[in-house]
């Protein structure tokens, strides 16, 4: 994309917070407001566009076949103590396979007390590997979706983890031509959606966001004065199953398959003008 | 930063490698060419802005101490064996500490034919997490020259390696401040900085790249007809040692400390008008 905006990117950036909290403090009511029409379409990555946490489970219970070697899945709760350790290590190594593979190395020595065999620790390192090279299935309809909302509104995808990873996802996937704009972001909170709406200089209520992920993609998303348009992923990471999203948030939209994304973004265009 | 650009950003992206060769191809022979005035200047993070390789380095040798356990250092060259293994990795991990760990856990397996034991491994994770949060000291005179070149032109930090350490080390070196806009990259180059280039609608030869390292910053904006400032810092990561940058190159500029940056750019910029 090319912007007419040498002089201009040297402005300094609005500090994020507080302009998340000022679009907050301005945004109409939206439910029943007259509001201005769509201005932008965020999509999700994984498990939006792309199977995704189907490889994580999958990792998952390889990770487990290895432990079995050493202890009793059923007494252990090898999951919850994964999740523990993965969630105390979210802080230092962010999300993504990597810090997965890490998180499981180190539960796997923990769970073991210090047991395991380097050979086995080995087929954990490739467990990781082969999550960090999934294929990438695009999921139905979703070409035919992105594309048929792309020629009316314009379309970002705005996706969370770990950037080279990602950057290889998006080429696999085959479906980089249809955003002009790519955003990869290490946390998917109000602050980092108002930063990317701040690039784009468009109010929140001008905003819808298409994900499966109701804690990632649609909560903050709402909590700025957005849209959200929700599509269910058949397995969802537990770390990303909480959620304050109430089920009969007004400016949020179902849609069991992408085909039904450019009918939800339009009925919220409608019901917005 | 705003952008007035909710309707441009619809545009397709023009393909990077073309971009990039088309401006190799138009760019005047600037040694003695009259361009234009510099438009912006790109600063590198890692042993440009703060220090970083010393880290690694001492990773490095505490992942050597454990391993003395088990093998005769001198004999089975394990630095070199690592750095087989890293470049290996980088294909799948891409660059970045969590990326090298997983590249330590690898290589001491390897290297101690799968006898190391996991109190060991365990070792080397931790290892790997102190380098992750490592502190980030400024180098002297850095914060000095950036805010003397940001008083006279756009500046931009562009750093490599994993989006989430990146973004800690750019919070933690109190510089966030300086740079309006910041570019973290898994790569850098031509390609790389073409989009960026492209990011700011500006032909190279209006651009200087700051950097300590020949390959990372310096030769792939020189191919796009760039201008670079080059400080080497004491220690350079064997992988980044490998270039192939003439040492008469004549849009170089050497700067033995960051002092003399803003003395440098102002020449570029003399010398160019």
């Amino acid at each position: 994309m090319h912007r007419k905006s040498g002089p201009r990117a040297a402005l300094p950036c609005p500090p994020y917070e507080a302009v998340a909290i000022l679009w907050r403090m301005t945004s109409p009511s939206p439910a029943n407001a007259h509001s201005p029409s769509i201005g932008l379409v965020g999509f999700d990555g994984d498990d939006t566009l792309w199977k995704s946490e189907d490889y994580y489970r999958q990792a998952e219970q390889d990770f487990e076949s290895v432990l079995g070697h050493y202890i009793d899945l059923h007494d252990a709760g090898t999951a919850q103590h994964l999740l523990k350790v993965e969630r105390r290590n979210l802080a230092v190594f962010g999300y993504g396979a990597k810090g997965m593979t890490l998180s499981m190395i180190e539960a796997a020595i923990e769970l073991t007390d210090e047991r395991i065999s380097a050979a086995h620790l080995r087929q954990i390192v490739e467990i990781g590997r082969r999550t960090l090279q999934h294929p990438v299935d695009v999921i139905d309809g979703v070409r035919e979706a992105v594309t048929a909302i792309a020629a009316r509104w314009p379309v970002v995808l705005i996706t969370k983890g770990d950037l080279f990873h990602q950057e290889q996802k998006i080429e696999r996937s085959g479906l980089r031509d249809l955003f002009p704009r790519i955003e990869i972001v290490s946390e998917k909170d109000p602050s980092t959606y108002a930063r990317v709406l701040a690039e784009f200089d468009l109010p929140a209520d001008r905003f819808v966001m298409v994900g499966n992920s109701l804690r990632s993609d649609i909560e903050p998303v709402l909590a700025l004065g957005g849209w959200g348009v929700h599509t269910p992923y058949a397995v969802t990471w537990a770390h990303e199953a909480e959620h304050g999203v109430s089920s009969d948030e007004p400016r949020l939209r179902l849609a069991d398959t992408a085909w039904q994304w450019p009918d939800a973004v339009a009925a919220i265009e409608a019901g917005n003008e």
